[in-house]
This record gives structure tokens, C-alpha cells and sequence, in this order.
């Protein structure tokens, strides 16, 4: 291989980091990869390091010992995640938005995955030092948060369902009330074990219902719950569960003009 | 701001590039983010497109024009896209996945956020070219290949759902056959536009019927379908539709010892 110039390698590596959020990668991965010493990879951390504090990009921390070596964790500061949840707040307010019954369309920021991206990004910066194991969610609306917040937190994400399938093999299953009725929810047994720690993330909170179920069914795993967090909470439904974290609490909505009023959770704003 | 030396702004501009994949940045935003000209912002991306492609990391183009900038695109080449199917194949056919009936438990797979990271980027790689402007899936085992696909590629997802929901607003809604049976499939009317372009990307392929009813469903909206991807494709299903690009073909399964024997679909090799 020609000569590697130090830039060049400096934007290798910061891909390798960037590319694989709180991921520990060991010093030799680079070594091997650049053809370089330890002091040298070293160096280049270094300045990689300087610049994703200097820009607020993110932080890359040097784990000590033989397992040792650095990862990369997108976390969002504060001022930031308050903004863009407020532009979040803004989008989900439009006109046109608000559906029959007060409920709030809300499909395509779900689909949006930059949005969902860097909303995965705001949770995991709020979580990673409780050290979840994995990431759970109840089908289907949950899902694309669940995944993007699981995948800054560089864990799996776990998937209740409605009913049990076939293909998922033998599954726990639970009754839950949502209003005056009841619903179910499944989790295959293979997909959890006993003693992990659970972060809750959905895409609404409205009853309560569903968040309570999935505490639920976490604890007939012997789970421990580290969190909740969901896209949108009614204000109501925040009220009642204030330890949730919801990006988004809507205030209210005016059905004539089909806008809502949305604020960013005040967890963001502390 | 203090002077900011060259390697420090490389890694903060590589940051800036792999966090958003295929998104067209201008040279404006470099320029502004780092307070330097629009030659010296050049020349930087410059070592950055030679670094990416040093190392197999991705390519980095260049738009002309006044909509002009740099696109990142986490291009999987063929031979490595090959290799890490090929490990999908060995974790998919371990012994204890098979399940009564001969079907494959595949949840922790399609929980996994860094594989899903991996395979969406060997899908969009594939399909760059093609242009979709959304991917649609299936609920709700398809939602994390199709989401991870999408965000490779910086479009939408789009998700069918078995029945039609209140928050999901006005909804076409059709009727498939599955087997001997009919199934439905429903979609918001305000997530699709006339005229789009779709990647199909699903889970499994095993009788087509999900299939087909994606591609009659992007019929009732007259979206064109540029192409279907699945994690899985059972070997009888992958020949009666060959043009469907599978990561893993099942060739077969073992009941007694609950292995299966998979391989890369053939579009990989070729």
C-alpha cells in the first residue's frame, strides 16, 4: 500500500467511528487497518476526539484495560436536542394534522428517517448511562424510534406483538387494560434474559395503557425497566406518568383548523 | 474560535458526511461550519474521497451545478457485501432456529441494529441507481431491514398495515390472496404521491403473496416499483420470482438437529 497521509487516515477512522455508534473498538482495529504504531493511532484519536467536542458532534471516550479501546457516542448537548425537538414540536403542529377525534397523523415523521435518526440520537444521549441491554417496543408505530434510539445505543431492539406468531417460537404472553377493555401482548422467550435492562421506547403515550403493559410483561421476564420514552405524550397522559420521556407533549388541539400545539418534554428544557 | 488545523476539520467533515448518508451537502455548509473557502473546503473533501475509497468505506460524489455539493454514499462492494451475507447465512442456519413447520426464527436477527445498519446499506448499494423515493414495507417483521435500507438511501419509509387505523387518516385498502385465503393491506392516501418511485422491502418471501399485494397496493396509487428486497427467500419462492434480490435463500432445513442450510441470494455473486 502507498504511503497513508495522516488526513487521509483521519477520515477513516473517524468513519469507522462515526459508522458504528458506542462501539468499542480496539486501538488494533486501527493499527491494523492504517499500518500504523499504537502511539500513532493514538495521536490520531486524539485529534478526532478534539474535533467532535470542538464542533459538538459527538464524544469519543477512551475505555482503559485489556478490553480497552475508544467508542463513539453521537451525543446530542442539550441546546441542540431543544431545538430540533422544537422544530419537531412545529412539524407535528401543522394544519391539516390533527385527524377525527383529536387524534394526530403522524405516520410520515415516522417514516422520516433522518428525523428518526437524530431523535434516536436525543434518547440514547439521555440513556447511555443507564446502560440499557436492549432497547423494547410494542408493534407497530413504535418501531422506527425503538430502532434508531437501539442503534445509537448499539443494542438490540425488541419487538412485543399483538398476538403470537408462529415463526417467533414459544412466547410470554400477557393481558393488559387499555380503557375498559383488555389487550394482549407477546414476546418471544428466546429474545430476553432474565436480569437484562430494558429501555421502553413507543411512539405514543396516550393511556398509559401500553407503556404499563410493557413494564408488565418486562417484569414477568425479571427485566428491569431503566426508562420510558415515547415520540408524543398527551399532556394529560405526562401528567400522570411524569418519569416518561416524551420528545413531544401536545397541549392541545383545534379540530376546526386541524392544528395542534405542541412543546418539547420538559425533561429537554432542564 | 481558535485556529483550526486541517486534521481536525477532516474528521469533523467526515462526521458530517456519514451521519447522512446520501444527503447532498453544499460546499457552504463546510465552508460556514469551519469559517475557511470554498478551496480549502474542496481540497479537504478531496482527501476525504480518497480516503473513503482507499479503504472500501463508501464513495463520495460531487454534484455540479447551483443545487451542487457532496453526497457520502456507504457503497457495500460486492466482495464484502458477499462475505458478511455469507455470516448472516451461518447465524441464520444455526442449529435451534428452525422452528416446528420448517420456519426460521429470525427476530433477534431483525433486532440486530448493526447488521440491519450493514444489510440496509448492501440493499441501497444496489439500488442507488434505481432511485427510489420511498421504501414500503410490510408491518411489522419487514419495518427494521426496510427503515435501515431507507436511511442508506434518505428516503421515506413507508408502512403498509394489515388493517386500517384511526390515526392514520383516509387509507386505500386492498384485498390479496394468501394461499388458499385473502389478506389485507392498508395505506395512509397522504403518505404517497402519484407517480413516485418504491423499493419493496420485506422480510421473507416464501409464498409472494405479501409481495404481490405491495406491488398491487403501489398500483392503486400509480407508484412505480423499482425493485423488492427481502432478508429471506425460501429456494421455491426465489425461483418463481427471480427478479426479487434476497440477502439469504433457504435451501433447506433439518427438523431434526433445527439447522437450515442458507446461502447469499445469486444477484450477490454475480
Amino acid at each position: 500500500m502507498d504511503h497513508i497521509r495522516r488526513t487521509e487516515r483521519l477520515a477513516a477512522m473517524t468513519q469507522m467511528l462515526v459508522r458504528s455508534p458506542n462501539k468499542n473498538l480496539a486501538l488494533s482495529v486501527f493499527c491494523d487497518a492504517f499500518e500504523t504504531a499504537k502511539s500513532t493511532a493514538s495521536e490520531d484519536l486524539d485529534i478526532v476526539r478534539t474535533a467532535m467536542k470542538r464542533f459538538s458532534l459527538g464524544s469519543l471516550e477512551t475505555l482503559p484495560g485489556a478490553a480497552g479501546g475508544v467508542r463513539y457516542r453521537p451525543l446530542v448537548p442539550r441546546d441542540q436536542a431543544l431545538a430540533e425537538v422544537r422544530a419537531l414540536c412545529e412539524r407535528l403542529g401543522n394544519a391539516g394534522r390533527v385527524l377525527p377525534g383529536g387524534l394526530l397523523f403522524m405516520a410520515d415523521v415516522l417514516g422520516d428517517t433522518a428525523t428518526l435518526t437524530r431523535m434516536g440520537e436525543v434518547l440514547a444521549s439521555e440513556y447511555y448511562e443507564a446502560e440499557p441491554d436492549f432497547v423494547v417496543t410494542m408493534e407497530t408505530q413504535g418501531i422506527p424510534l425503538a430502532m434508531m434510539t437501539a442503534r445509537a445505543l448499539n443494542v438490540p431492539m425488541v419487538i412485543a406483538r399483538r398476538s403470537v406468531k408462529a415463526y417467533e417460537g414459544a412466547a410470554v404472553h400477557i393481558t393488559y387494560p387499555v380503557g375498559h377493555s383488555y389487550e394482549t401482548m407477546s414476546l418471544p422467550r428466546r429474545m430476553v434474559r432474565e436480569g437484562q435492562r430494558a429501555l421502553i421506547v413507543d411512539d405514543v403515550l396516550r393511556t398509559g395503557g401500553t407503556l404499563a403493559g410493557l413494564r408488565s410483561l418486562m417484569n414477568e421476564f425479571a427485566v428491569t425497566v431503566v426508562g420510558a420514552a415515547v415520540m408524543m405524550a398527551t399532556e394529560e397522559a405526562y401528567r400522570s406518568a411524569p418519569q416518561t420521556r416524551p420528545l413531544a407533549v401536545m397541549e392541545g388541539v383545534d379540530e376546526r383548523t386541524g392544528s395542534a400545539l405542541l412543546r418539547p418534554g420538559d425533561w429537554l428544557a432542564s
